[in-house]
């Protein structure tokens, strides 16, 4: 769906704080210390690698591990891989990127989750568009490996639904439901981003390696963990949390009692995202754990991408309440949005392009604000291009 | 379950009353006039229908049929009913009697819905058993009369979980769900009700003769009609709210978008009873009307008898809670459950004859008060009787 051209290697982040949060990342296993990622938050990660490797007796709670870890071979094979990167390759990205999404910052305020918590230091990312707009409206679906027929299809249909509105789809490629909810979203050409508990250019499984390079091109592959990392239980966990965090709402597709995608679930819940769930037939174990959520007010009922859209829509319905001027203090629209709005027509319909270049924005941009005024009901898709809905231009008018 | 002996014609309501209120019921559809159901509930049946025969001008809102409607062959009927009553037939009965369930009066406080509402006149039940000790742990199952062998299973599944734990089902003796839920408690030697829409010696749906004849040999078929009479639409809507108000709490099992169904889950909340939903696939628009239910807050998700009587428990606990001495303000027991409680044994067990003898209570009424501990978790049954639960034990002990 974007058309985002490909991304500078780095842009806004810092070459040093960049090298040193990638040195950090190496040190520790991805979510292992939420204290790391609240130094590092506070200190920034240049000063955190300095404290740590003259052990500065003012940091206080810095395990023996973290000096020892820091090891010039750490730092010479951080140093290699930034310096070895090219496109195609999964890319280090950083807080200060534009293409960081601010919604990972919620990270730093959740409760840790079986010991492990906080904000990744940075993310590998395989693919062309930028992060930051492509999960500006998303959606996870997840679910069981050992998902049923019924389980496949309704994370398919759940999916392809979610894509038609605009909304990325974020799973994280495992059998069953997760490569069901990718493939409903490939399939009609909406934008899909895989989260794996391995290096971004390994495919884990290995029999979803064309699934995964066909996400790396359509969408995005994304990774706590340096390229040639090989998953393990705990990075599945930590994987989880970034699953959560990237999305503004989790919907879960079979899951069997104390199944572990329950556990994103339950990440989805601390980080005050939408959570879902999808019923199925109560004589199939592969549900029990979905309905025991429904049940307990873990999760919204939900029997389709209609609904999904419908519960994270809040995001949007704000804008048309701001649309609306119903915050009578005045324009409460930040200025890209507004600009883009603007450039909207409320008869006939205009391009992308066109309306990128009367708001002054780039097309990444202009599709990500489009995507969240599509999903708030302000905006429309016809075939010769976007106009205001309806309602919008009425707003519109009386603002 | 239960073993009350025969009851008599009549008991506790004066034959006068009991002939009016009937008189009555014969001259107004069920149902249809809550004015009328309220005006017998203030003055009773006799006063009512002197009243409106004498077209006393102190009453206000007597519509001009009723007059008209109290025709001298009315009351000939009426009176021809009540002396041909004989064992096997339907008795009439009417508020006063012992086996009137009192839960009845909540549909005098419950809003009209379709311009229905009110308590019944009178009940016209066949079958052994007292109403009122039948209905005293009872649950509603409903659902689609096209249901699929889904829901056939379920609701089969779910009424013998319910009947294995002594709770009575409630339902319309219709095709589907209805019939499927009878049968699943009556496979379990369990109580069931069935609330016709017709005469009580009437079978509607033919095809369920047999069903309805067992239903009555095992337990009650209970009608607001008199005997002879034939359904019509409004009387399936008018009937809906006695299944609602007979019972604890309902379960619907597969209804479409605007089923029948959802009617009495309605009625069911309008009187503050738990409503509850079995889901079903998402891809089946037979279970489409449950989830929307769910979705809405209007039902809480079950998917087993297990969790339906969990969900009715709190009428239970409440009396846990009691024997508890939870209540510090003493013996807030009544006494007739504190009289059969005290006949039950910590060890070994008892017989219900032996129980009720020592409570000086009839059998019926000691079954009414066991049923209710039982679901209470306070006393449990084993193959040679009744005995505490190891934790009500311990409370009595240490009352």
């Amino acid at each position: 769906m974007n058309d985002p051209g490909v991304l500078p290697l780095s842009d806004g982040c810092l070459d040093d704080e960049r090298l040193a949060r990638l040195e950090l990342s190496l040190m520790a296993e991805p979510g292992s210390s939420s204290v790391l990622a609240l130094l590092v938050e506070e200190l920034g990660g240049r000063e955190t690698v300095e404290r740590i490797r003259h052990r500065d007796g003012s940091l206080v709670r810095v395990p023996p591990a973290w000096p020892a870890g820091l090891t010039p071979e750490l730092t010479a094979r951080a140093a290699a891989l930034l310096s070895t990167q090219h496109p195609g390759a999964p890319r280090w990205m950083c807080p200060g990127d534009a293409e960081w999404p601010q919604r990972l910052t919620d990270l730093a305020h959740a409760e840790d989750l079986q010991g492990l918590g906080g904000p990744p230091l940075g993310l590998w990312v395989r693919g062309q568009a930028g992060l930051s707009g492509v999960v500006d409206s998303a959606v996870a679906v997840v679910g069981a490996r050992a998902a049923t027929s019924y389980g496949i299809q309704v994370a398919g249909d759940v999916a392809a639904d979610c894509a038609a509105r605009d909304i990325t789809v974020v799973s994280g490629a495992a059998f069953g439901i997760d490569s069901a909810a990718h493939r409903g979203a490939l399939a009609m050409r909406g934008t899909t981003v895989a989260v794996l508990a391995c290096g971004a250019d390994v495919a884990y499984p290995r029999a979803h390696t064309a699934l995964i390079d066909r996400i790396a091109d359509e969408g995005l592959v994304v990774s706590e963990l340096a390229p040639g990392s090989t998953p393990t239980k705990l990075r599945f966990l930590a994987r989880n949390r970034l699953i959560a965090a990237l999305s503004c709402g989790a919907v879960v597709v079979e899951a069997a009692r104390r199944s572990g995608s329950l556990n994103t679930l339950n990440w989805s819940s601390r980080l005050g995202r939408v959570t879902m769930g999808v019923p199925g037939p109560v004589t199939s174990s592969s549900s029990a754990g979905v309905h025991a959520l429904i049940r307990d007010g873990g999760a919204l009922l939900v029997t389709g991408g209609d609904e999904v859209a419908e519960a994270v829509a809040p995001m949007g319905s704000q804008i048309l309440a701001d649309v609306r001027g119903e915050h009578r203090a005045g324009d409460d629209l930040d200025p890209t949005t507004r600009d883009v709005l603007e450039a909207v027509p409320a008869r006939g319909a205009r391009g992308i392009a066109s309306i990128a270049a009367s708001a002054g924005a780039d097309i990444d941009t202009a599709m990500a604000v489009l995507g969240r005024l599509l999903l708030g009901g302000v905006v429309e898709r016809t075939g010769d291009g976007w106009r205001l809905t309806r309602q919008a231009a009425a707003a519109m008018k009386t603002r």
